[in-house]
């Protein structure tokens, strides 16, 4: 293919780690003399449409690197899906600026956006490359084994659920952690991988893979407190009913344009939860937290394995597009099966991640189906690295505090 | 005084670094030969009115420093103030241990209960040295010029409001984030140490110290929008209106036995306050995160100089107690009026710093009273330290990006 410019944005909710997928794809593409032009849109497919571009050859090796490290969106984000009118305003404009790569990173929505454009681009016979960089903390990209953004925010859950675990020994009850993850529960279950002790929370983990049903989740916080004296819960927010109606959707009608029910940036399921086991268990001190957008932006304390494979993503994309000539597609990670953890990337059909989600498979939830497997955390483990070291007294240990 | 047995316990809200001062106390002990057992009463006064402790002696200096370096209460915790039936009970345990040393690590609801054991042991004449070991992630301890526990929490808000500015930059809209802190806005103005730019967000910060009113609230919002097109806000969980008021406590009844409201744990005031700018502002896209518990008990990011500080504060208690021979007080920190920041530890009556809080000062709060002052950052900066570093393209500097 010719020689022609580059194009890349960002999609959907940021991640601590979806900077280094773009200033990997960024510093690939710079070292690549097919490539010419490199635009940086603002705001996703919304910063194409305004033509609101800035020159990603101007920022300074040194800039990049700072970016790489921080977390968000650098380029800004947008939750907007193209319509054909938008597909047509965006060839219009791709077209004028002899854009012939094209990188979104972003998660299964980010991945149909690139699909109709790609499919607009084979039927109106333009010759460019599309391609998807995968980004989600949800982890539920299909064709993949895992996605670059979940480690870090697995850390961020581990991390609370374990100093959170330790604050509940020290003041008793039940609390109630609410972790993101729409349809996926990869996310809450992390949680579990703040256990050291046989004792340890999260006592229950609920996962939007199995139906949630608050008589179930009431007795079952009943059967911890008899147990252990105090109960800590992980929960997702998207859990559902048995008709696949999400909880806390009884609640709250805002809607994107995806049509996703706004679930986070709101206490609402936590407060109904507690309000569930004060009045039904009759437990004087239960508390609720929403972990909330610190899972994704809290900086400082992203997984380094999360870290490399992002930016590793990125400079698969731009090596498959500009290298290997590959049309179009999205790059995914597969591990490897090594005694010791290793991922290699592969590009996939671009419809193959587009629009559907993949969830936890049934081997990582346990058949009671309040927490996971052992084979989740050995799944999970290496993607999250090692925790923060934490300690209680030997004579504390095995007994529990209260 | 002669040779007596020590106990020490922890009391209150858990933080970041309070098992560095009930290490610094235990291993200024150990050394000690005023002192022969140590027990570590667990839940504070509960644990003495059960006999129940462990054997400080018995850990190991591993274990010791690895507790150190956890979050939350190593003994447990407790929130309850001792009747004048409990102060007697506790003295039979006292006499009967042959305790000369009693260490009571907690905040002004702590400090009080020293005092109130304190006083009785006076009347009674039995010869013991109590001292309260300052604690709160609220730094509302009169006669402190800040608290052990303060700097750590600062850090996570500080940390949280970064990562949490530029998520919002990427999508935009209203982001209001609710912060601990009861009757002192400390916490919450340690957001303001997030921003490097003009236009980081916090744009707003509300605290306890000024009434709290929705229509001004709203006017502020909409204008930060203007000139923004985007808006942050910090907001005290503690906030009330003119006459004084929580805000929260319209929505919730229960309380502790010092009688305090139950502020956290709950999304209700971010979740309400959100609904008003829906309502009132005609503003789309607005998300409330409640930081919660993480707060104070996150583990892997404490401050250098809190956690030290902590230490040196249990350090200091057993010195005054053993070496001095002061009867009792509480350790305050004092910070020394040098260029570069240093501090030093006094010794001042227990009944100075029970009961009543101290609140930010004037200086701290600008006057339309919707942020802080370049005062109230000099103060806190050094008890934070540096943040993670973050960055921004250069082109899109001193630009919004939406």
């Amino acid at each position: 293919m010719k020689k022609g410019n580059m194009l890349i944005a960002q999609s959907g909710g940021p991640s601590m780690v979806i900077n280094q997928s773009l200033v990997g794809a960024v510093l690939a593409a710079r070292d690549n003399k097919g490539i010419a032009k490199i635009y940086g849109a603002l705001h996703g497919i919304q910063g194409i449409l305004n033509e609101d571009f800035i020159d990603l050859k101007k920022e300074n090796r040194k800039t990049l690197e700072a970016v790489a490290n921080t977390p968000a969106s650098a380029l800004g984000s947008v939750r907007r899906k193209p319509t054909p009118e938008d597909c047509e305003a965006i060839f219009r404009v791709l077209l004028k600026l002899d854009v012939r790569y094209f990188f979104y990173i972003g998660g299964n929505d980010s991945a149909e956006t690139v699909h109709i454009i790609n499919e607009a681009a084979v039927k109106a016979e333009y010759a460019i490359h599309c391609f998807h960089i995968p980004k989600t903390i949800d982890n539920d990209l299909r064709e993949n084994d895992h996605t670059p953004g979940y480690g870090s925010a697995a850390r961020f859950v581990a991390c609370a659920v374990k100093g959170d675990d330790l604050d509940n020994r020290a003041l008793g009850g039940v609390k109630i952690d609410v972790i993101m993850g729409r349809n996926a529960g990869f996310l809450t279950a992390a949680a579990a991988l703040a256990r050291q002790d046989q004792d340890d929370g999260p006592h229950l983990v609920y996962l939007p893979e199995r139906a949630f049903s608050v008589e179930r989740f009431v007795r079952d916080v009943k059967s911890a407190m008899k147990k252990f004296g105090r109960c800590v819960v992980a929960v997702s927010e998207g859990i559902a009913d048995k008709d696949g109606t999400p909880i806390v959707a009884k609640f709250t009608q805002e809607t994107d344009s995806h049509g996703n029910v706004q679930l986070s940036g709101t206490g609402a399921l936590g407060d109904l939860l507690a309000k569930a086991l004060k009045e039904r268990a009759g437990i004087a001190r239960v508390r609720a937290d929403t972990f909330g957008y610190l899972q994704r932006s809290f900086p400082g304390i992203a997984s380094a394995t999360d870290a490399l494979e992002a930016r590793l993503a990125g400079v698969a994309a731009v090596q498959a597009a500009v290298d290997e000539d590959v049309a179009s597609g999205s790059v995914a990670i597969k591990r490897r099966p090594t005694k010791k953890y290793s991922a290699e990337f592969v590009v996939v059909p671009l419809r193959k991640v587009a629009k559907e989600t993949r969830h936890m498979p049934d081997a990582f939830i346990n058949k009671a189906g309040n927490h996971v497997t052992n084979a989740f955390i050995e799944y999970a483990r290496p993607l999250v690295g090692a925790l923060p070291p934490c300690a209680r007294f030997e004579q504390l240990r095995g007994r529990e505090v209260r």
